[in-house]
């Protein structure tokens, strides 16, 4: 059971921890704070938090646990904002979808990562991100990757766990460089091709007439082009090296199918096209679970 | 009220047309054929045929339509063997996703495309592809495009309207051009880079590993890399010029962001991300009502 647990920045991703923590009986007192007070007012409102602050030692103090969900941009300001309010009982923890470039922010910010800062990743979002999007399932089988450091405390790594599993998502535990570059394969590249092709669309001409033709096929491609602009922003410049690394392996990959296309060369494509169907049907498609 | 329809190639497509037609009572009498009598014996085991025949000249005797159902690669060939068996009222007509390459495939044929045959493409469809998957309310709400030539006879473009009309569809008029142009920016380029973007990640040897981490964006965006290999091999090919054309659109856009991201120019990430963002949920989102 969690006393008081303090979220620093209340949208989805906290909004839902809150609300999935409160519904199962996991925590005492939600407290949440931020830099303006519309969302902790509809937080309050929605009955997802106990009560909000704008003040950010008002919101730690006497907090089990602090959850970081900020944008990825400001983080390094959040944590020297913590620095001197943080005491040794205190567990803090995140959200963001990177950890390398929060882990750079950490030691500049203390010298070296607290050894009560849990890094820690929630695979689950959606094209909405206010706190009226909330829901205390969000999480459900769902995994949270959590990216401890050498000299992560184990007692607070546990803590950690115990709150995401009771908001009922599954753990795993990874290293932050291998955690930053699967998620910039399977969740940082494709926002960033999504929101590419719509952007090169959206410049032609005939862009309306384009859209009005568009069927099932392209909406689903095309979802995750609805995200937060900022937030994925945030994202490409926080993970960067893995993103260009991905994006460079795709663009070989397109560069050879664009030649297959220019000398009629059916064979290679083929056999590309057939991979990833294969690799989908038979990689992912079983493994899946972990969304509606 | 169809008399006789005949259907070559039976798939979910032309599987759906028929099941379509028959549930509503606009068609008397469903004959199919094909190269094989898999499909034929299961359609007339699920009733949405009436009979099948492997004898091509069999089954277009009698026929008031003639849909072309078979592969893109393959409709030369079947346009040659339908011309010995064509007569004056029978009207001929397709389902392929490209039309500039069946028109010039016509013309090889017949010197100039027959007045009665209606190029037709209806924007629906699945990533399955089989008679098994036939649905008769596929084309409900979607929109087909009729490209008829400058020497199609206007009682034939009629008939095929009523067709598509009475299987619940929205009927739309384009140019053959303007069709490929615009299919190859929605349809045929996000396929091309679902698949290029599954199988350079199923290339990386950690591959098993990255989409065990995949969630819900991955799994919405590379949904249409299940497609059939063949079939988008086909339409790759067949309408590579228009394809190459908006795949260069896309890469000069994603040099850009690369550049962007590399030089940490966050101006023009966010500017291409918002701009993506806004045209889909304005332009595209409040058209949309093409799938479910």
């Amino acid at each position: 059971m969690i006393n008081r647990l303090c979220i620093i920045g209340l949208g989805l991703m906290g909004g839902s921890l809150a609300a999935a923590l409160k519904q199962r009986g996991a925590v005492k007192h939600v407290v949440a704070t931020g830099r303006r007070d519309v969302s902790l007012k509809r937080g309050l409102e929605m009955g997802i938090i106990d009560s909000w602050t704008l003040d950010l030692a008002e919101a730690v103090q006497g907090a089990d646990i602090i959850v970081i969900c900020t944008p990825t941009q400001v983080a390094e300001q959040t944590l020297a904002d913590l620095k001197p309010l943080l005491t040794d009982d205190m567990v803090l923890t995140d959200v963001a979808s990177v950890k390398g470039n929060l882990k750079a922010a950490a030691e500049r910010v203390f010298g070296e990562a607290p050894k009560n800062f849990v890094l820690a990743h929630p695979i689950a979002g959606s094209e909405k991100h206010s706190v009226e999007a909330s829901n205390p399932d969000l999480y459900v089988d769902h995994r949270v990757i959590l990216t401890p450091l050498p000299n992560t405390d184990a007692s607070a790594v546990e803590k950690v766990a115990a709150m995401w599993s009771a908001a009922g998502a599954d753990l795993v535990h990874m290293e932050v460089e291998d955690h930053d570059r699967v998620l910039a394969a399977t969740s940082h590249l494709p926002h960033l091709m999504a929101f590419a092709l719509v952007d090169a669309l959206a410049q032609d001409g005939a862009a309306e007439e384009i859209f009005k033709f568009a069927a099932g096929g392209f909406r689903d491609f095309t979802r995750i082009a609805s995200s937060d602009p900022k937030m994925w922003h945030d994202i490409c410049l926080a993970n960067s090296d893995a993103v260009l690394e991905r994006l460079n392996q795709l663009t070989d990959n397109i560069d050879r199918l664009r030649e297959a296309i220019e000398t009629g060369d059916g064979e290679t494509l083929m056999k590309s096209f057939a991979n990833a169907k294969h690799s989908r049907d038979n990689y992912f498609l079983t493994q899946y679970k972990h969304d509606a």
